[in-house]
């Protein structure tokens, strides 16, 4: 099947203008679904309960009239768990594992530890941190409900310490998926609500009378929920609102181009807007890539979306060398950025922007997604600039501590005294003064 | 003068609903103000520099025809800080060097080291950390003009690395304020923009032809600054955007009730919105704070504003014991929280939620705002409860890495595939499999 994909080279005029065409991505905001999330959210604020069964009966089609009867007993997901094929729950059980095991060297390693220190005066300066009270996890329904997705939010909640974890995940027609409750069983969720959108996302945020209000919402949801996140926004926390999903591959040439056609496969069967793009200083490569890509998509259960995805948004680009490449990269800031080539480590060392680095050949996106360990839910959109994977540290918050000696107050005051003034701030300064020995 | 400030007793009927009360604040957005920002926003991402200086000569008054001419020189703000009297440049410089200090802490024990290990099949996993490439602080011109607040703002930034910090500040009719160009120069800042409102928050967004494009904005503003941070955000990163400041003062009745009064007007007198509230277990230590609020206020050049603060927001209340005033507190997840007590530190340990805690009875809020080290941008309005206080985590992001060794990929390749089958991902299941021997 032929594939029209964009074919770029870093040394034609205009390359810099071509590339942003390729990366220009507008998030549509539709006013529409905006105006109905604030409605629910409203209803939901005022009325609880009440209004998340109306809203559960009208678009999931559950006749459910009290709220207990969505909550789903902790005997629903065992059973679920119970009920897998003994693969599919070894291969989820062996995932859950390497994801605890990766977030336990992150909380260790990214500093979820309380600190002081105290100065020669007797003041003693610090952090305190804590976990986050309770948090909610949303998880789709239907066709995008992915169970590795509930691992990747449950898991470094639990490891953060977080007391409790209550999930929603809408079930319309009553219409289950066992492996997202066996998901949700090995993550450690102590809660499971089906429902879903703006609905759900309110009772988190609010509280009704069986709901808890959580203190942050995490996972993905489709445009309604997106909406109702960024609404209850400072309410309670919530993640990034996640863009499409993105790769870029930067290959020397010398991986087996059905290897990298595949991982280019792999991100664009998510989604007709997810982006796969490849950079690679071998111009032969790039074309047995792309005949590797045509001779390859007949065999894809996804390929309308696949086809949709490369030839829309997807790109093949030709560099100079591997050091123009990571160059690149640092300007896409990818999603996820796989370093096919030998020696991937060298090339890593001038990435600055990325959410996950995938290095050697060996190291296919796809293993990251499920069982590697770190997490798959990572900065898109270019937010990699400033944006990090979601961990540990989404979990925890800190709070400073202060406590100055008496010695030390004289001091301080005198500072805090005269930069108070200088803002005209007399109280502030006053209040200083007071601590000022003979000055009160 | 007579203050009517609300007095409420943790043992009477409908407590919970009146502290309620005492907490409401719902943040007003002003539609007009958002569409405004928007257009403007809009108009600076398509003109650039030609429509920063005409926002500037409209809203500031300005002349100036050039951008350059908006830049201020390294040697104006060098002059800035030679041209303080030396009693406040030593204040200043005090402050700064103090806030460097527990920022360089911070930046040890908060995990800004990259990391990695290896497992027993060679795969090696572990994240590597970095800092932002460039940040824009917002400083605004007129009254607000904090100088305490570009230190606390830029030093952060400074210690995690960040190679870039722009400033933009504001100068109606071409004002300057000394003081916050001494701290821009004290604090490192590499280039200041006389730049304010939606235009400046647009031109650091989106670059123009004379302003770089920043990763993250941080700083406070008003109403238009808010609501372009808030539009803004995705394409950049931004701090909170913060509502009116808070003091929870809990005393157990042994510190003088001036200086508990003091600390009390020194957060009303910010704004009329700001809210001050006493816990304490001794009803009659109530009344002599409440007296000599009222013996006090008169004194203060912002007396009305602090009326209007603690009569519309302040509240003076009895509870049962200091154990129930440290649950009260988690409830309110206070900005500031000042345990003014014999040994806090026993209700410190209570505490889950609050921006930063001010032990015992020298260590008074202002100390912390000014001088003390740790960061005076702190969360607001409840958001203790799942954020931080600015700090040099702020400045920094992460990338997982993961190398997968071939005997590695043998193993993880199975259980990928297995589970990528079980999601409907057959891309994903298929790039798992070609890195399994003999399977490709």
């Amino acid at each position: 099947m032929k594939l029209d994909i964009r074919k770029l080279d870093s040394t034609a005029d205009g390359f810099a203008a071509r590339l942003n065409d390729v990366l220009a991505f507008e998030a549509s905001e539709d006013a529409a679904i905006d105006r109905a999330a604030a409605e629910i959210l409203a209803d939901v604020k005022a009325r609880g309960d009440a209004a998340v069964l109306e809203y559960t009966h009208r678009f999931d089609r559950l006749s459910a009239t009290r709220m207990d009867a969505l909550e789903l007993p902790a005997s629903a997901l065992e059973a679920a768990l119970d009920g897998l094929e003994p693969k599919r729950r070894a291969a989820l059980e062996a995932a859950a594992a390497r994801v605890r095991a990766y977030h336990e060297k992150q909380r260790i390693e990214c500093g979820t530890h309380s600190w002081q220190y105290a100065e020669a005066d007797g003041t003693v300066l610090g952090q305190k941190v804590t976990p986050l009270d309770r948090v909610g996890i949303y998880v789709p329904g239907g066709k995008a409900a992915y169970p590795s997705s509930v691992l990747m939010n449950a898991i470094p909640a639990r490891v953060a310490g977080v007391k409790e974890i209550i999930m929603v995940v809408p079930t319309p027609d009553s219409v289950q998926n066992p492996l997202v409750l066996a998901a949700a069983h090995i993550a450690g969720v102590d809660r499971v609500f089906t429902i879903g959108g703006a609905q759900a996302v309110g009772a988190l945020a609010y509280g009704t009378q069986t709901v808890p209000a959580v203190d942050k919402i995490v996972g993905p949801g489709n445009a309604f929920v997106a909406a109702a996140k960024r609404r209850v926004f400072g309410t309670v926390g919530i993640d990034m609102i996640a863009g499409p999903s993105e790769i870029l591959v930067i290959c020397d040439g010398t991986t087996d181009a059905d290897w990298v056609a595949m991982d280019l496969f792999s991100q664009a069967e998510h989604d007709e807007l997810a982006q796969s793009i490849l950079l690679s200083p071998d111009a032969a490569f790039i074309e047995k890539v792309h005949a590797s890509l045509e001779r390859q998509i007949g065999d894809m259960p996804r390929r309308d979306v696949i086809a949709a995805s490369l030839q829309g948004r997807g790109a093949l680009i030709k560099v100079r060398d591997m050091a123009e490449a990571c160059d690149i990269a640092n300007q896409i800031a990818p999603e996820h950025l796989e370093i096919s080539a030998t020696d991937a480590q060298q090339w890593a060392d001038k990435i600055r922007h990325a959410g996950a680095m995938f290095l050697g050949r060996f190291t296919s996106e796809s293993l990251g997604d499920y069982c590697a360990g770190p997490n798959h839910v990572l900065p898109t959109s270019r937010t990699a600039r400033f944006s990090s994977p979601l961990g540990v540290y989404d979990f925890i918050k800190r709070s400073s501590m202060i406590e100055v000696s008496e010695q030390g107050a004289q001091m301080l005051g005198e500072i805090a005294a005269e930069l108070a003034y200088g803002e005209g701030l007399q109280a502030h300064a006053r209040s200083a003064e007071y601590r000022l020995r003979g000055r009160s």
